[in-house]
């Protein structure tokens, strides 16, 4: 934990000696909280004086009655099918770096597959000695790893290629979770079936309606790809592609086939429409980047943001994300003054390959306008750009693989806008 | 990744090769799956044949239909009221480090209270320069920390002190967890209270219906404790202390308070009922240890295990959790022969100060009976006992601290049983 500068530190003092109004020793007499006065201290309050519910009663439990504002949102006219569509993660709602199952965001092309785990079987075929089928069970019974990644949908901000769009980083950044996966790695299973000589792409089928399925590099299926059927430790979710998925560290979420039902080795890539009308980046001279795996390094201030207001001024906590799909967040800078001026923030938790970091800066809010901004760099030195300077190269075609940095206006009310800076 | 002795790695191929007939291109001839063959690559399967649901059906996840049997179970008999009982988390389904929020287990001393966020307080008093109260809102703006611990009553296998009881790791094992927290850091608080020379301890207090309070040595709670609000991300769970609990990194599961409302400053313990009639250790000459708050290393085979035995015989891995309330955990031991010989483990998946590590050993079973065990060592130097070495010092008057070997007898079924060895 870095500390401060003298000045952060000083408000951070003045904030917690109360001299802002915000702590007392006599919060009970405060106006806003008169009709509730009996249950604060010193006084017991009514839970305390009343047995509460035993154990048992929610086998599997469930959030607090007064969260259920944290849920999964959808923006109806966004598509035209809910089987085709998205549910985003309320990254405003969450904090540290692992993304509770129950709200990690839901991509699909074809609604949820409701897969039998019993009847579940994966084929790997095509240019290899020996095709196999799994079970589920065969699959368990081979050596597992556990690797906590984040998964970033390739569209996630897309809408901001043409411009501020949507209001609240559960829309423009929603499409990320980030939780520790168990599962068999890829090579494992390839190398058992006999990968032929000229085998240098694989193709992942989904079990979905869409038979959603992807080209991907032979080179990243034996390197770090994972067979997984378990998420923060339980079975997948059928949002998530239960019982099996594929994940593919560091890459467009996409290519995480989900619902896994087949893997087949060849030697080019398939073109399927997944990877040819769809998630490859067109360009203003017409052409398009096709195969752009990677998620370059990103990052969200996730409060404040337009979902999650400022109520009162003086000592402040920006807290956000970062992530990168080429190794490591080796720093985060924050700027108040739409970049400017920039600071370092303070990186807080597990620092791992490909997953997202938390990160912190304080600041005294005087309740003047302010641009909030982040940028992330990762361990390869890459900077996050601004958006203009990657219209600047990709133009505004894509709907994919916008990193650009995120811009929240701080208004004096503090309220936050979606904003573009020139 | 380490690899598996020749043996075993011979066992592997040997699996996966299909010489054990576990794999096969041919599974939809399978006479087990004849009903289901209609589901079975090559064929298209029901679920890719028809849409699925779409997004937002359910806001908040849960898990599959097919997963009903993942959850928390509770042993009637254990204790006289729900209300001050356990529901045990389900290791034996789980697999990584992270358990996720709706399996963790519980343990409550009055019952679950139900606090409405709004009207939350925290107060902190005593042996200070300023007494404070804290609304939630106030800890939220204060500097956060997130980090990754597992928590363990300290009467988890309390039962085993008089030899082999329940059978299952969900019962023997089951009141563990881990996950990652974000709060703030109890030190500041009590730094910006101003604690006078004179203290030397802390009360926490939590504002249940048993008013759960504990005393705990000022030095704690200047080092490492945590004022929390979140689990995983999202807001801590009511049966987890929704919406503020104090983590208390290494130490029993119960000076973690929930629902905490007051932190009193003083320059003794309380010796309140829980650290004196009970959470104490009751040794064979009438003594009792007090105040053993650090939970001991310690390990437990998760799978294969009396809830989840083995279904064939050959190549097969064994899947455990290991943890140290003094440090992180650098090696575990797997023993096949009730502890005559012993394996190193392979540890996959983040290895963290005080939290929960997943150890992998693979070996072939070829139908005899076994007697499977593990052993935890931590950085410093400490290694798990056997429950009779712990006997021997301890007696068998106590249901507290707890962390001998564990024996699962392997039998010629498959399946396993709790027992004592020799």
């Amino acid at each position: 934990m870095t500390e401060p500068n003298d000045t952060t530190r000083a408000s951070r003092r003045k904030f917690l000696m109360g001299a802002a109004g915000f702590f007392s020793a006599g919060a009970t007499t405060r106006s806003a909280f008169a009709d509730n006065a009996k249950n604060l201290p010193p006084n017991v309050a009514a839970w305390t004086r009343n047995l509460g519910g035993g154990v048992g009663t929610r086998p599997y439990g469930t959030p607090s009655k007064y969260e259920k504002e944290v849920v999964r949102r959808t923006v109806p006219w966004l598509t035209a099918t809910p089987e085709s569509s998205v549910a985003f993660t309320p990254l405003h709602e969450l904090d540290g770096i692992i993304t509770p199952n129950g709200l990690c965001f839901e991509r699909h092309h074809g609604g949820i597959a409701e897969i039998d785990p019993n009847d579940y079987r994966l084929m790997l075929h095509g240019l290899v000695d020996k095709p196999l089928i799994f079970t589920l069970e065969d699959l368990k019974r081979l050596p597992g790893v556990n690797r906590i990644y984040f998964l970033e949908c390739a569209a996630n901000s897309g809408m901001e290629w043409r411009g501020a769009q949507l209001n609240g980083c559960q829309y423009t950044h929603g499409m990320l979770h980030c939780v520790q996966y168990t599962g068999v790695a890829l090579r494992l299973l390839l190398e058992q079936a006999g990968v032929k000589p000229n085998a240098t792409w694989i193709m992942a089928e989904g079990g979905d309606a869409a038979a959603m399925n992807r080209s991907i590099p032979m080179s990243k299926a034996l390197d770090d790809c994972i067979v997984a059927y378990r998420m923060n430790g339980e079975m997948l979710r059928p949002e998530q592609g239960y019982p099996v998925r594929l994940v593919v560290p560091g890459w467009e979420g996409n290519v995480w086939v989900k619902w896994l039902r087949r893997i087949k080795v060849g030697d080019q890539p398939w073109y399927t429409r997944e990877e040819t009308a769809k998630y490859t980046d067109l360009l203003e001279n017409g052409k398009a980047r096709k195969f752009t795996f990677e998620m370059d390094a990103k990052s969200i201030i996730t409060s404040p943001s337009p979902q999650a207001p400022l109520r009162q001024e003086g000592f402040t906590i920006i807290s956000g994300l970062a992530w990168s799909g080429r190794g490591k967040i080796s720093r985060v800078d924050v700027s108040l003054d739409g970049g400017r001026n920039w600071r370092s923030a303070r990186i807080d938790g597990p620092v791992l390959d490909k997953a997202c970091v938390r990160f912190y800066s304080e600041f005294e809010w005087n309740g003047e306008e302010l641009l909030l901004q982040s940028r992330a760099m990762d361990d390869t030195g890459y900077v996050q750009p601004s958006k203009d300077a990657l219209r600047k190269i990709r133009g505004v075609n894509s709907i994919y693989h916008n990193n650009g940095i995120q811009t929240w206006a701080l208004k004096v009310s503090g309220e936050l806008e979606n904003v573009e800076v020139g």
